[in-house]
Parts: structure tokens; sequence; C-alpha cells
């Protein structure tokens, strides 16, 4: 694994490349996807069928064979293996118990001249999870996407998911029975998209999209972005790691490697003050490469895009991770709370050795859905409050508008808004 | 002004047309912005300036022209006329107050194995506020936007605003002053969300761009939102009135008024379960249109876009008003409160008859930036978390993951993730 000095002559280039680990010039990319959302809004489900047969090889021959039903998701939940039952039970219930505390309340406060202002807050009326299909439909996927719509309180949660050769992954159904997912629908790619965000004779249209996808996913929830909200943009997985002295290189390698195994677009990135630390985690990835059944993603991405870097120190080091914004921080130091308040820009931060990243993917109970390629410095973990919004509550007394009336109306004066004045200024003539 | 009754037989199709009150064709505008945004990432300050050579009329002789000095926004202040400075004033303090009380705070949580999960709340670095220029240059909307940045924390917070003939509005200087706003540019349009989004010579590169604008400001923001983030985008104005025999029609339609004065393409809905009251209001509304300085644009909105519904009780007007979604909601009822738990999906709530929806628009507190066109289904009004983002916390004890882990494990087996199961058992073997 590429081993990079912060003292090295080449190293803002080598840097510069790490910072612009997610640039994609999505054109092509649009003006294909734009087609499939417009021959979506134009032709509905005929459009649906027509993707299906082209992209996932099978024909449907009726409307109700695009939605899968509610017996088939409980058959698939009865036929689980009772430890993946069991271990499925735990995570629901973490990410449940986790997603409860993130919870808004709806307040009012009050004035001592009698006004109320507030803060309503309700969930959105219907939420679309996407969850990618075939070999990388992963039922966790729909746990951290499906519970947060859950806990907010949205009624009705439609999941579609593409099946190639009409063949459905069986723990995704156990994992909507376990969600009590509404509606679920064997549709994928930006198809999907457009139908939940326009809506077709079967598939309704919704008020939220959220969940992973490929690049002609990730367009599609950007076109269709206000006409329905979504959670965000994401791009490939990555993970970045501080580490000092004290930090095991089994541990560090094996953990920069399961983003590695994810997808040869992985970037996994270790900045260590620690120079022999550096050189044995590097080492050990070797080691630990040749026994992955994903060894081939997993060690182009490592050659590719994986690199640990030797900073001066740790406040240069933690500079340096601040910059990345990475998905997903590990702080392997001897004292990881020191470092948490340093920490400016991360998707979800795992402090010290016994929280290795996979643990945040299944089973802590956060979100596994985080913002990738430094949008960690404006985008938040898939929470609750995606599936939620506010309304601003106003309730003036009359003594209230006696009181501000005339500032408020002095305002809509200087703006040349003469309505505005009036309605206000109505109320104190009376 | 148009009155529509439920009960008629073609209310449907009268209905459709204003749920659709906000659909535009941007495709013809996208084209026009991806070629404003490109030449901005590709050409930098010399876009700039042949841009606002182009459209503001004006040549900016040298890069240090495209800023607006701290010196002119105090200056700016100090002239106000003492009235008005107090108004605006009044107008800061009480939308920082309101805003004060969103503040999100990072939290922790404890089990009895050790474990600490929560979540961090930070600031972004800097946000970028787009704010009108010309006749709409309104300092309100600079107050609005600027707080909740200044609330939430944010180090950094730029502004642009276009002006034409290369003549400022002094009142939103002085704005500016009072927000203790860090960098205002003389820029507008597409340009100016391009050079916020993507940096140039002059304009710092932002994290979060917020504000109002036109449908190229509109666009632009959808383009370049993934690169950074933004607050939502914004259609024309509306408001929708709930009222019972109760309210008084001179306030009805004066409120009406308030929203159509804005432009020509802005929507007043009322609905109302009673006839005459229907009949009154609409009579008022052509008594005020008379004596209004922007009476051409507000007639012309009354007429094309504007309605009063009669329903025939109030669950049944409830109901449309949370298909229509309005931005503003006023309920004019005797007892609004009793309506407040029914009212889904709005921007914001007014309350009874001593609270217009202009009172929303300067002085209440609470901000007047909010979804327009039913997007109050899915988007929040600005508020101080469009500025701040959140991190997971993670920290795992040696309990918890012999506890926990092997739950982690089985689920990574599943999933084809060897990596990630290993990661996990490698600390569970030692």
């Amino acid at each position: 694994m590429k081993i990079i000095k912060t003292t090295n002559s080449n190293f803002k280039t080598e840097f510069e490349n790490i910072l612009s680990r997610a640039k994609t010039d999505i054109k092509e990319v649009s003006a294909i996807v734009t087609g499939i959302i417009d021959e979506i809004i134009e032709n509905g489900n005929e459009a649906l069928k027509s993707h299906i047969a082209k992209f996932d090889k099978w024909e449907v021959k009726s409307d109700s064979e695009l939605m899968i039903s509610q017996d088939e998701m409980k058959k698939a939940y009865e036929k689980l293996d009772e430890n993946l039952k069991k271990a499925l039970h735990t995570a629901y219930d973490r990410i449940k118990t986790y997603h409860e505390k993130q919870l808004p309340k709806s307040w009012l406060d009050f004035e001592k001249n009698g006004t109320i202002l507030g803060q309503k807050v309700t969930p959105v009326d219907r939420a679309g999870l996407y969850i990618p299909g075939g070999k990388a439909a992963y039922p966790s996927s729909l746990l951290m996407n499906a519970i947060p719509a859950l806990v907010a309180g949205v009624e009705e949660i439609v999941v579609c998911t593409p099946t190639p050769n009409n063949e459905v992954n069986e723990l995704l159904l156990a994992a909507c029975h376990i969600c009590k997912v509404s509606k679920a629908f064997k549709v994928g790619g930006a198809s999907a998209i457009a139908a939940m965000a326009y809506g077709t004779q079967t598939i309704p249209k919704v008020d939220v999209i959220t969940g992973p996808g490929n690049i002609f996913v990730a367009t599609a929830k950007k076109l269709v972005f206000g006409e329905v909200n979504i959670d965000m943009i994401a791009g490939p997985s990555e993970i970045g790691v501080l580490s000092d002295s004290s930090a095991n290189p089994k541990y560090l390698a094996i953990d920069l490697l399961s983003q590695a195994e994810h997808d040869e677009m992985a970037s996994s990135i270790m900045i260590t003050i620690d120079e022999e630390i550096a050189n044995k985690t590097s080492q050990e990835v070797e080691n630990y490469l040749k026994t992955l059944s994903r060894e081939k993603i997993a060690r182009k991405s490592i050659e590719d895009r994986g690199a640990i870097i030797v900073a001066s120190n740790m406040q240069e080091a933690i500079d340096l991770m601040n910059e990345i914004a990475p998905e997903h921080l590990e702080v392997m130091t001897a004292n990881p709370f020191e470092i948490l308040p340093k920490v400016k820009h991360a998707g979800a931060i795992f402090l010290g050795e016994n929280t290795p990243e996979p643990i945040g993917d299944y089973i802590a109970g956060p979100n596994h859905t985080l913002p990738t390629g430094s949008t960690a410095k404006f985008y938040s973990p898939l929470n609750v409050e995606n599936f939620m919004k506010k309304s601003s509550i106003i309730n003036f007394s009359k003594a209230a508008i006696n009181e501000l009336g005339e500032a408020c109306a002095i305002l809509a004066d200087t703006e040349g808004l003469t309505a505005h004045a009036k309605s206000v200024r109505v109320r104190l003539e009376s």
C-alpha cells in the first residue's frame, strides 16, 4: 500500500488526488437518465416494463407482476436460518433504539404579551426506498433506510429493487417483512427513481426518496430533487483512519480492507503519526488481501485509491482528515475522545480499537447511509429527519401586533410592498 | 376573485389546476444555466466579469471591484433613518431568538456494557447566501438567511447579490453590517451560484448555498446540489387561508393581496366554509386592489391564480388545504388551535386574526424562506440545521464487541463481505 509523507515534495499533488477522489462527470449519464425519466413520466408502467425487459431480462406480463406480495415477504422471513433471524432482529432493535433518540419534538414558546411561536414536526406521508438488487442486494440497506422512516412515523413505506431474471433476493424480502414495508416493487435503476418521484399506474408517488445506488440511480435522484426530497447523492464508499503508535496494525489493515472490498472505486486512507505503524500496516494489508473472497476488487481499490499518509504530528493529521471529510472515520489512538472535539467533518466516527467500521454497517445502531466524497462537510448521515419536515407556528396576540405591527409595516414600506403594510395596519386601526 | 364550490361538477379540474400551480419546465433554462456554470468553472473571475457586463451592464475593471467592502456596509448602516434602524434591530433580535431555540445539541448515550453511541452536531465552515438585487433587493431576505447561519456558528458567511448598473442597494448593505457578513460580492444570477459552488479566484467555495431567486437561480441551485448543499428549490410565493364565518373579510382580502402583490405568478387561495364570507372577501379584494402601488401585478395574480373555494365543512377544507400544502397558511377561524393538529403540510402556519402573514415576513421571528408549490410536503422552512450537519459517534467497549460481534459477522457473511466479517472476528479472537 502506498505510503506518503507530508514532508515529501510531491505531497500536495498526492493529497489533491485524494481530495478529488469522488469527482465524476455525470454529463453523459445525465442525458441518458433524463431520457429514462421522461419515458416514465409519459408512459408509466409500459415504460417500466420495457426497461425491465432490457436491463433485468425478464418479461412483465401484467402490472400486478411488478409488485411483491406481503405473503412472499412473510414466507421469506419464515424460511430464515435461526441465527441469521436473530442477528437481523438484534440489528433491527439496536437501529430502532438509536434512531428513536434522534426524533425531534414539536415545540411552543410563549411571550409575556401572549404571543405563541413554535415549530410543528410532522412525518412525510410516503417514503420511497431504493435498494440495489442482484448480488449487491444488502438486507442491511433495507433496515438502515426503512427504520428511520418507521421511527419518523411515515404511514406508507414503498421499496423499489431490481430483480435481474425475475429473481428476488430472499433476505431482502425477509428484511421487508421485519420492517413492515407497505409495498415493494420489482423495479430498479433510474426507472425506479422516476417511478417513485412521479408515480405510475402501479407505483405511488412518494415525498422522499432515499437509498444507495450506482451512478444512474444517483443521477436520477439529483434530477428528481425538487419534485421530491432526497437524502443525499452518494458515491463510492470510503474510510479514513487516524492512528498513533498505540494502534494494532492487524486491526488497521483489515479495517482498511473492509472498505476496499466494497468497490474498486472505494478509497481507504490512513493518516498516522508513526512511520513504523505505516510500514507494518502496509505489510498486514498484503497478508490479508490474499485471504479475501473479494481479493481482486479489494486489491485494485487499495492500489489505485488507497494510501497511508505519515504526518508530522496529530494536529496535522487531524487537519488533513478534516479536509478529506471521510464517510467513515476510525480514530485508533490511545485516547480517541481527546481527538473527537477536533473532528469537524466525517459521516460516522468510530472511536477506539474495539470499534471497527463494520460494526457500524450492521449492528451498532447509527445509520450506515453516510455522506461520501467530502460531502460530510455539509450532509448528515441518513436520519429520522430525512423523513420529517417542520412547519413554523405563529400566533400573535392583540397586544403583540399593537407592539410590533408598526415596525413590521415600516419594513414592508421600505420594500415597496403596500399590501403587506396595509394588512398589518388595518389590524392596528381597528 | 373566482369563487368555486367543492360541489361544482368541474371542481376536480379546477382543483387540479391549483395543485399544479408550480409546474414549470426547466429544460430550456437548464441548458442555458449548465453553460453558465461551465464557464465559471473554466474561466472563474473572467467569466463573472463578462456575465456582469452582459446582464448587469457595468464593466468590472479589476477583481477587487467584485467585492463590497466592510466599510461600505458600515456607512450604509450609519446613514439609516432612525425608525428603520430600530425596526431592523427589532427584526434581527426576534429572528435570532427564535432560531436559537432551533439549535440542536450534540448528544451521547451510554449502555450498561460501556458502549457509547451519539451524534455530534457541527456547523458548516462556510455558507453562501444569494440575495436578489435591483428592485427586489429585500433586506429582510438577508436577515432571514444570515441569522440562522450566524446562530448555527458558521465562521464565514458569504453574500452574492447582483448590482445592475453597479448600483448597490444601501438597505441591503446595512443589513449585511447588522448580520456581520464576512464577504459580499456584486455578482448575481446563475453565475453567482456557480461561483459559490465551485469557487473563483475571488469568491470562496462554500459548503451550503441558500436564498431566493428567479428560475435561473433556482435551476443553478439544483444543478450544483451535491457539489454543495442547498436549502430548497423555491418557486413563486403563495398563501392559503382557511376561514369560517367568524373571520373578517377585510383582513382576509388584504392578506390574500399581500401574496398577490409579490408576483404575477403568486397564488392566493382561500378555502372557507361560509359562502357569505367568500362573496364579501371577493368584494373587499376588488376594493383594496385599487389602492395598491403594485395593483397591476396583484390584479393579474388574483385573476390568473387566485381562488376562493367554498367547502361543505371544515374537515373537507383542511383535507384540501393539506393537498395544496401552501407556503403560508393562515387559519382565520374562531378557534385556530383546534385546527392546528390537523394541519399536516404547510411552510408556516399563522393562527388567528391578529397574525397576518406579513408579520412572519419581517418581525415575528420564524424564517420567511419557506417551501412553495406543495413542497411543504417534504421541505422545512429555512432553519439553523440547513447550516449544520451531524456525525454519528460509535465507541464500542470490549464487552460490547464480544456480545454483538458474532451477530455482526453473520450479517457480513450473508452479504459476502469477508473483510467486514474478519475485521470483527479478529477482535474476538484476541
